[in-house]
């Protein structure tokens, strides 16, 4: 058992999705989530720069004393994994291992789809990821820039998302995948959409509920769950001011979000 | 005459279209640019967290020796401009002073319209420049917060782009503005659609060419410029890996961008 918090983070505000279903799965536990909002999007950046951002937030977390810590943003999962797991004295839970291994799970055909970031798609982390589970496997990966921007705009359903998901989507639809796994935490918001092009025969994989259950299972193995009778709290920490974050952030978490504290980690504790 | 530098910097590859005016204007000058890649873009940031960035590019500038700061990125000069001037003994020119003044010049009727980032339209820069130079002016704004990630994705002509340019811009051509100043260095790459949009009778006004007039004058009159005989060097310094600014940036300067290096503002020099 361990008293010990969750720690969480991700580009920006996209990872509450993951903290959602943390909470859901074990609301016993407190949590501290972190969203880079001064640096994002990651999924623009080069695979040196997310990892050294990922470094950081790791430090200012692993001070904050956390005993796990969850990337919840798919691009820092992709590029930056390897060397967090390397270099920190706790486990570290991505959000490509649970995606891919649900997308194995339901697939049927073994033709899978995935959707993400430019630096998602590009380090080919979930087509590696599925293919270890299934070798058989066939993965298409698509990555579509603009969704992260429309998602933050609110334009979800109107005729410039659509005409956009169609362009992005057409060809993997064509393809005839049966599973296409949303691979950005963002994503979720155009859920409705994306499923209406791709059609009723094509199961929709985001990696949150899985990841929350890894997290729970590994929580479980290691005996650092604290009692499911005690309720946790939640901490929130951005690198930009709140303000944003907040007003997303309710929408994300339906009005539920705390306090939100601004952190600046060239000035925060050493070793950054 | 002084054989110091100009700087410039911007959020990213846009201030290319600034710089290129200043080499058109002044091709005897050395220039300095610097794009910060790696915490690009600007526009959905805070005035807190710009104005830090802002400082810390700065410094990083003068300690490489300029004689005058241009301020390419027109969310940076919308909210940092007047914290740079108190805090560095050199001129700095933005491109808003000079996109108001040649607005207020060309238009007939008076009536201005002001496109730009959620950041540079929240801050009413524009519209305060533009009222001081005649505050008959109506000044109307809008953010079009998906024309940079349509302009990075290269769709400036399909028909996302044009429903999307349309969505921002229709109550802006209803209003009937004569005028409409194109306040992000992305926007140029929108321009054919714009136009169209708008129609032939509303002048769109870039700021590049005005900006580099401005620092061309303040040169000449500080006595700061070099011999017009001479050919300038043109450098490049990115936060990021230099890779996508140079295939963006040969796209904005024609193929003839030099060699690009990369800064960690983090570890470079004192004062950051």
């Amino acid at each position: 058992m361990s008293w010990q918090a969750v720690g969480i983070f991700d580009s920006g505000v996209g990872g509450l999705t993951v903290l959602r279903e943390i909470v859901r799965v074990i609301p016993q536990e407190d949590t501290i989530y972190f969203g880079d909002t001064a640096r994002v999007p990651y999924g623009t950046k080069s695979p040196e720069t997310v990892t050294r951002y990922a470094h950081e937030i790791t430090s200012f977390l692993v001070r904050r004393d956390i005993k796990l810590l969850v990337v919840a943003c798919n691009t820092a999962s992709a590029v930056a994994l390897p060397s967090l797991k390397r270099s920190f004295p706790i486990p570290v839970v991505g959000v490509i291992e649970p995606g891919a291994r649900r997308a194995v799970e339901v697939s049927k055909s073994g033709r899978i789809g995935v959707i993400g970031t430019a630096g998602t798609i590009r380090s080919s982390a979930y087509t590696r990821a599925i293919k270890r589970l299934n070798p058989e496997a066939e993965v298409l990966t698509k990555a579509c820039p603009l969704f992260v921007p429309l998602a933050e705009e609110g334009w979800v359903d109107n005729q410039v998302a659509r005409l956009t998901a169609v362009n992005y989507l057409q060809e993997l639809k064509d393809a005839g995948v049966d599973t296409l796994v949303l691979g950005c935490t963002h994503y979720p918001l155009l859920k409705p959409l994306i499923a209406e092009i791709m059609g009723a025969g094509v199961v929709l994989v985001d990696s949150a509920a899985e990841t929350a259950l890894t997290v729970a299972g590994i929580l479980g193995q290691k005996n650092l769950l604290r009692p499911v009778a005690e309720i946790g709290n939640q901490h929130y920490y951005v690198s930009d001011i709140p303000a944003g974050f907040i007003r997303v952030g309710n929408r994300f978490l339906g009005g539920r979000l705390g306090d939100v504290y601004q952190v600046n980690l060239d000035e925060d504790g050493e070793g950054n």
